[in-house]
């Protein structure tokens, strides 16, 4: 035989996984907040079509400046309406002090803070450098906790900036213990420009879940070079079990150039199901909802599970 | 907290993976052969481009009927130009005896045999069932062998059919030991409507690899629901070194509606590049091959890390 075929590597096992993980849906927040504002009528419906899915934690919107975002200018409203599903836990985002007192005001008690691990998007997106923005964290703990909700610490760029480059492992791991000592109840790791990969994830994940091993440690990527599900997959072997996902793939980084959108939770949950774990959520009812927000949208969204449809069981 | 995450699952390590693996690139052929034809010198110079890219093995085309192929009309031309590069091992997919000895006439020794693994996608591919194509294995081996060439037998909807439904396991695993029986040095298992995910790769790879542990085998992912980079880490997992892909993510099927191209190269090397894994392949020369390969076709690509770009190093 002539072709330079390499030996086999020594058969190795797959690593056992979870048994169930959390989808957060992000659609409604991260998905909309740069495409062209949506009526608050069009994101209830997509609300309803999510909640029909079985997702239990919907991240409903965001609490920012209405002039940088104005696709979600109408947080309030659509605040004001999620309380009519008691039984999914609403979040929404913010990325100040003044945010989450208006979030808190508006009655969503379980907040994401962002945080950009690095200075560039920090500067970019919130104009403030990472080291005022994490100092912020203490103050809308103590709000947060008390209205009685949870507070999470998002970090954005936390493995690269597009402005700075590769974000330095050990500043994040700093950023996430401050975090936690701030009063942080859980962590997130965004991959906002959508860069990160299994290996570079793990570096990452590890030792911040390590270090706060009862702190919940959660993923947010974004599928811009195809790796997402497999970092996911990585993520789930190790034990991670929080993920945030988007309907359709909806959503993108505004200063990211050729960014898409954040891995389509009908291309997880397909991935899930066929693995055993479950995820709580109907993969058609998934590729329901992602196709009324591609319809909402008025553009293809990059979802294959959603232009394929899933494969046949039988 | 009142938010439902999960307790962690157990903090597991993850997997080591392979020092390198040997990915084949069939943009020439899988990619090309649902396309618009385009000429033979394009090709030429698309092959330039892959040959730069490093990649060290490469199917240059396919000798299948013109008339069911025609983007491949021209098989013997490319096959006669690829002896210029001396260090890369060619190879070329048969589908039947007489495109084997076609083949084998116009130079090219090492040849991929597909049998289509459900009767469905058989009949609809080459009009013969998928027994009366796996009982040619022996003379091809042949007339391979007697060439001093490598038969590889790809085993296309080894998961799923578009047609009939799942592929039994059993049936695949069936078919496997006939091909090895019959003179084949080489498997590759080919996901061909892009179904498949990581465990039921492994659930169907891991009794064949164990069956034969001599002989090779390697896959063929579509990307057409987003899980073939995860579904190939796992495959890396458990010591799975060959590796089909195509320059852009070029491909699809013909029988397949929505289905997608092959796994991208370049989002590949992208993967493994950050974990450590070697492939031979310079990510920037793949870019440049796939966006050389995106301006002959003609249509935007689906590759991310074509429309992003490579991350930034520092």
């Amino acid at each position: 035989m002539n072709a330079p075929h390499l030996k086999h590597a020594d058969i190795g096992s797959f690593p056992a996984l979870p048994a169930q993980i959390s989808i957060r849906e992000v659609g409604l927040r991260d998905g909309l907040q740069i495409e062209k504002p949506i009526s608050t009528a069009a994101k209830l419906e997509l609300l309803d079509a999510l909640v029909a899915t079985g997702v239990r934690r919907i991240e409903a919107t965001a609490f920012v400046s209405p002039s940088a975002v104005p696709a979600l200018a109408d947080a309030a409203e659509v605040a004001s309406a999620v309380h009519r599903y008691s039984d999914v836990v609403f979040s929404a985002l913010v990325a100040s002090v003044g945010g989450a007192a208006r979030a808190l005001d508006a009655g969503m008690a379980n907040l994401e803070y962002v945080v950009s691990a690095a200075d560039g998007h920090s500067m970019a997106n919130v104009r403030r450098s990472t080291e005022e923005s994490i100092a912020l964290v203490p103050e809308i703990a103590k709000a947060v906790h008390s209205a009685g909700g949870t507070l999470e610490v998002i970090f954005a760029v936390a493995w690269d900036c597009p402005f700075d480059g590769p974000t330095p492992p050990d500043r994040v791991i700093d950023l996430a213990a401050r975090a936690v000592d701030g009063g942080a109840d859980v962590l997130c790791l965004g991959d906002t420009i959508g860069t990160t990969t299994p290996r570079r994830m793990v570096d990452l994940a590890q030792p911040i879940r390590l270090a706060h091993p009862d702190v919940p440690v959660g993923l947010h990527m974004h599928n811009t070079r195809g790796a997402a599900l497999a970092t996911i997959l990585a993520a789930m072997q190790i034990g991670i079990t929080d993920i945030d996902s988007s309907i359709g793939g909806l959503g993108g980084c505004p200063f990211a150039p050729g960014a898409s959108g954040n891995v389509a939770t009908e291309e997880l949950v397909n991935l899930c199901r066929d693995m055993d774990v479950a995820t709580g959520i109907d993969l058609d009812k998934a590729i329901d909802a992602a196709r009324l927000a591609q319809s909402l949208i008025g553009r293809e969204l990059p979802s294959g599970v959603l232009r394929a449809g899933p494969r046949r069981d039988r």
